[in-house]
C-alpha cells in the first residue's frame, strides 16, 4: 500500500485520477490540493464521488505532500515545475500530467509556452512516461512526465511505421479529433455547450503546442528528424481522441504486412489493442478505459497507409497513464486497478 | 420600411433577431451595440451572418437609438430599464426581450431579481408581448416585454384550459425542459459541453425567476389567483423549450373535448399549432421556427390533463415572439418575415 | 466462485451485464447465447470488451444453461417465460430482467403486452427485485424479476412519502426523462441519431408498460390503490433516468421534516444516496454505476413534494440492479463488484 | 413560376428540398412521390412543414412527374436510372440527387456501385452540378447530377490549388467528418443514437463510393490525374461536412499569396465564402444555409497546404445545391429562395 497525494485536482484528469485510485487496491489517497477549493468536500464538486473519496481538498502544502509516497500534479502548465524540485529534493515521486516536463529542449518549451522554464536542469531528469517507449525508464524515475492526449494516440500509430523505418519521414500527417473535456474544466465561452454541440472545426491549424512534443517523441522513434502536419479537431463529444494518420509508405513499407508488423509491435502490451485486419475503431470502445485500440490500412493498395488509434483523452490519454506509470514505478502489476472495460454505450 | 436597432446583440437573442431582421422585408437594421465588442464586426462574432449583416457593433448612445423606429433589448435584466424612460420621452417604440418590464408588481420584481427597479411607474404602461393574449394592446404599444422562453410555452399550454374554468387552478404542474442556449452566451462552467452533455438535470427547484411570471399571466387568463409549481431541466439539445403541464379537471373539465377546445381556442393564431389527436410535439419540429406545437391528453380518462407544448426558445421564445410584436406594432401582416418552417433534422 | 449465464446478450442490457460480470470477483461467466448471433465472438460485437470476455454467442440451449448456478434473461418480453419453467425444474436460479415476471396478475400483464402469459402459475413465485424492498425474499428466490429502468427511480423516489402516508396516493405525478438506451439497441428509425439528437420529446403519454409495475410497487408501500399519472420522455442523451416526481403533501406531509425522512429511510442502503438538503442530483453523477441519487424538495413550501432521482438506466435500472439481486441470492456481500464510481465526466 | 416534383420525398434531402421550395418564390411544388408513404400527409410525417407543404405523397407516375418544369430525384442510387430517360424524351428537366449520373464512366459506376448501369448512355449527357465548375452547362442542361455531399466541399477546397498547378496531385489527402444525416432516414442499427452519440470513428477506409466522383472532378480542374486518399469520419452531429485538406506545396505553390488566391478565385461566387486569414471554419456557422465556408493555412510554413472547408451536407452539400442548379436553368437569380443566413446556435 503507497500513498498519494494530488495537486490540483479540480479538473477533469483530477476527478478521473480520483475515480481511478479510489478502485486501486494498493493506494490510499491522502491528499488533495486546490488553491480554490480548499476547504470544499471532494464530492462536493463531483457527486460521482460520494462515497468512494471522502477528502477535503486542501490548500497546497509541500511538506504535506512530501510524506506521500507519489504525487501526482493535474494541474495546468506552469504549476508543477514550481513545486518539483523541492519535492524531489526530500525524495518524493512525482508524476506530472501537465507539459512542464514534456520537452527535452527548453529552448523550445519556452516558445512554445511564452514564459521560461523554471527548473530546465531537470528536463534531463524527467522520464517521458510513454511506458510502450520507456517502459524501464519510467520503473527507476523520480520524475516522470506523462504524454499529452494528442501525443499519446499519435506515437503509438506511427511508431510502428517509423521506428521500422517504413515510411517518409518528412511529410506525417496526423489528422485528430478531440472530445471537449480534452480543454479543460473551465468556463470558457468557446467550450459552453451551444458553442461546440452539433458542431464540428479544427483549431490550432497553425500550431499547437502538442507539436513539437509529438515531433520529439516520433524522432525518437524513428531515429532521425521527421516533420509533422498537425491538426487537431474539437468534435461534439465528452471524451475521446480519435488520430487518423497519414504516411507515405517507402518500398519497404509497400512490400510490409502493416497488419502483422502492427500486431507483433504490440503483442505484449497490455494497453494497445491491435485490432483485426478491415475493422477500424470507435472511440466509444474505449470510453472510461485505460486502452488505445489501433488499426492500420492501406486504402487501395496505393502508397498511403493509414493509420487510426483511438483513445479516452482523461484515461490512456492521461490519468489512465499516470496510473500506468506509477503501476510501474513502483513495482505494481502494470495492469493493477486500470484493467476494465469501457463503458459502451 | 422601418429602422431598427438592437441593444445588446452579443448574446444568443441577439445573433437569432439579426437573423430574422436580415431576412425581414421590411426593416433596415441600423444599429447595434455592445459594450464589450464596440468596434468588432458583427459578422466576425457570428460568422453565420457572414453576407447578411454588414455592421459594427457600436457603443450604446440613445441619441443615436431614438432615431430609430423600433428599438430591441437583448441585453441582461437589469438594463433596459436604465435607458428606456430616455428612449420613450423621445418618441421611440421599445421591445424588450429582457425581464425589466414583465411583472406588473414592482415589489415582486424586486423579491425575484434582488434589486430594486429603475422606473416603476413604466410597468403599467408596459405591453406583455404574448399576441396570444395581447394582439390589441400591443398594437398601440411604444413599450413591449416580451416573455420569457418558459412562461410562453407553458401559458399557451394552459391558457384554454383555465379561461374557460376546466382545471383546478391551484395545483398547476408545470414541467418543463430548455436546450443549454436558454442559459446564454456566457462562459460559466456550468454550461460547459461536458459539463451538460448527455445529461439532464432539474435546476432551480427551489424557485425560478420565471415562476411569478407565469403566475402573473395564468391568473390574468384565470380571473383569479393560481399556484403553480414551477421545475426546469436542462436537456443537453441547444435550442428548444419543452413543457409537460399537468392539472386536475374540474368536473366540467371532464366532460368537455379537450382536443376541440384547444383547436377552437388557437384557430386564427399563425403562430401556435395544435397537433392532431394522439400526436405529441417534439422540440426539433419547431426549431429556428416561430412557432408553438401543442398537444393535450388526458391518459387513461383520469381526471389529470397533460399537456404538451413545444416552441424554439430563441425564436417562439425570444426573438421571434419579439418581431412578431414589432409586426403588429407597426401594422404589418403578423407573419411578415416570420413564417418559414423549421429546420429538419 | 459461481457460474453464470446470461440469454440473450446482444442487446445493451446484455453488454452491460457482461461489463460487470467481468470485474466480479466471484463469477464466472461461462456462456451467452444469442439466436441471431450465435458464432459470432462476443468481443467482435462489443470492441470494448475485447481482452474482458473471451467467449462466442451459442444458440440457445437449456440444457447447457441449466448447469450454471444463476442464468440472466436480457431478452426482450415474451422470451424468458417461455424458457424458465424449465430451468426451475432442474434447479436453476434466474433473474429476469425483461417484463415478463414483474406484475402480480396475468389478466393485467395481457392487457397491457397484448398476448397472454405463458406461466401465469410462476407469477405468485417470482420476487420482485428491488432490494431496498424485497431484499429478504430475493435472498432465498430462485426466480428474481428485476424491475424497469423507469420503475425503478420512480419507486424509490416516492416510497419515503407513500410509505408513511404524507402525501395524497390519488394524484401522484411521474415525470420523467430517459436516455436512448433505454429504446435497446435496435435499428428504428424512431432511435437514429438525425432523429432524437438535438430535441425532446414526450411518448407514451396514452399509457406506457411501466405505468402498472409502478403502480403495483407504490400500492404496496402506501398499503393502498394509488393513481399515477406517468409521462415519459426522451432526452438526447445516451444513458439516464431522470425522474421529478410531484405529491400533494397531507397535513401530516406539511409537518415533516421530508430530508430527515429520506436521509433515515435509505440510511442503510448502499445504492440510493439521498443528496444533501438543496442539492437536485443530474443523471452524469451515476453513469455507469449502481447508484440511484435521490433529493426532495418543497418549492416555495407550498402543498406540493417535488422528488428527483437519477439513476443509469443499464445499471441500477437493469444491469446493476440484477447483479445486486445476484449478490443477494447467492449471499455475496451486496456490493460485490459494484460499488464504483461513475465517469464523469 | 414554375412546377416542381420531387421523386423519393420520405428522406431528409427529400424534407429539405421541401424546406426550400415552400419558401422559394418562383417555384409552385406540385407532386411529391412516395412508393412507402403513398397516401400519408407529408406534414404527418415531418410536422416541421405542418402549414408549409399540404400535399400528400403520392405514387411514383410518369405521367404525372413529366407535366412539371422539373424533376427532382432524391432517392437512392439505382432509382433515378430507371425513370429519367422517359422522363427526358418527354421534355421534363431532371435535376437527380442520387450517385446514378456523376460519373462519366459506366465501367467506373458499375464497379463502385455493383449493379450494371441502366443507361450509361446519358453519362454524357447529364451534367454535373457543381456550379462554381459547370455554371454554363447547367444553364442550358435538361439533366444535372448533383455533387454528393462530401465531393462538393472538397472539390471546392482543392480547386483553387489544383486549377493552378500548385500542389502534387499524386499525394492529395481529404480527411472529412460528416454529420449522420448523411446516413440518410433509415432504421439501421449502426446509424441509432446510442451507437453513434459521443464518439468519433472513421468508416469506409477501405473505400468510399464518393472517390472515384472526387478524382474525377478533381482530375478536371487539374487537367491531369489526381490521386487522392479519402477518409471520412462519423462525427455525433445532425448536419455538417468538415473536410480538412493536405496537400504538398509545389515550389510554385510555395512561392504564391494563398489567401489572395482563393479569395480571388471564389470572388464572385455566391455560395462560397473564403474566411479573413486564420480563421477556420465549423460547421454550425453554415447550419441549414447553402454556403460553404472555406480556409487556407500553410502551417509553419513549412511544405503542406491545409485548406478546411465545412457545409451543411444536406444544403449546400445536396438539396441547397439542387435549388441553385435549379435557379441557374430556369434563368432566376442563382441566389433566390436561397440566400439567407445559418442557424447559429
Amino acid at each position: 500500500m503507497i500513498s498519494a497525494a494530488i495537486v490540483g485536482g479540480t479538473g477533469y484528469t483530477g476527478v478521473e485520477l480520483m475515480r481511478l485510485l479510489a478502485q486501486h487496491p494498493t493506494v490510499d489517497l491522502r491528499l488533495i490540493t486546490s488553491r480554490g477549493e480548499a476547504g470544499t468536500r471532494v464530492d462536493c464538486l463531483f457527486p460521482s464521488l460520494r462515497g468512494h473519496v471522502d477528502l477535503v481538498f486542501s490548500e497546497p502544502d509541500n511538506e504535506a505532500l512530501a510524506v506521500c509516497d507519489v504525487v501526482f500534479f493535474a494541474t495546468p502548465h506552469n504549476v508543477a515545475m514550481r513545486s518539483v524540485p523541492a519535492l524531489l529534493e526530500v525524495g518524493a515521486r512525482v508524476i506530472d500530467l501537465s507539459a512542464d516536463f514534456r520537452l527535452r529542449d527548453a529552448g523550445i518549451w519556452e516558445q512554445w509556452y511564452g514564459e521560461s522554464h523554471h527548473c530546465p536542469e531537470l528536463l534531463d531528469r524527467a522520464v517521458y512516461g510513454l511506458p510502450e517507449r520507456h517502459r524501464s525508464e519510467i520503473a527507476t524515475a523520480d520524475l516522470v512526465a506523462c504524454p499529452g492526449c494528442y501525443p499519446t494516440a499519435i506515437q503509438l500509430g506511427f511508431m510502428p511505421l517509423l521506428s521500422n523505418g517504413l515510411v517518409d519521414r518528412d511529410n506525417l500527417i496526423a489528422n485528430a479529433a478531440s472530445g471537449v473535456s480534452g480543454a479543460g474544466r473551465q468556463g470558457k465561452l468557446a467550450n459552453i455547450f451551444a458553442e461546440v454541440s452539433d458542431s464540428f472545426k479544427a483549431y490550432g491549424v497553425d500550431g499547437h503546442r502538442h507539436l513539437p512534443e509529438i515531433e520529439q517523441g516520433l524522432a525518437d522513434s524513428a531515429g532521425a528528424p521527421v516533420s509533422v502536419t498537425f491538426v487537431p479537431h474539437l468534435a461534439p463529444m465528452v471524451r475521446g481522441i480519435h488520430a487518423t494518420l497519414y504516411a507515405r509508405l517507402t518500398e519497404q513499407g509497400m512490400e510490409s504486412d502493416l497488419q502483422s508488423l502492427f500486431e507483433s509491435y504490440y503483442s505484449n502490451e497490455p494497453f494497445v489493442d491491435v485490432l483485426p485486419s478491415g475493422v477500424n475503431p470507435q472511440t466509444r470502445s474505449v470510453r472510461g478505459a485505460n486502452m488505445c485500440q489501433i488499426a492500420v490500412n492501406r486504402p487501395q493498395d496505393r502508397n498511403t497507409a493509414v493509420v487510426t488509434a483511438v483513445e479516452d483523452n482523461l484515461v490512456k490519454g492521461a490519468a489512465g497513464q499516470a496510473v500506468q506509470c506509477m503501476n510501474i514505478m513502483f513495482g505494481f502489476a502494470e495492469t493493477e486497478g486500470l484493467y476494465f472495460p469501457g463503458l459502451l454505450p
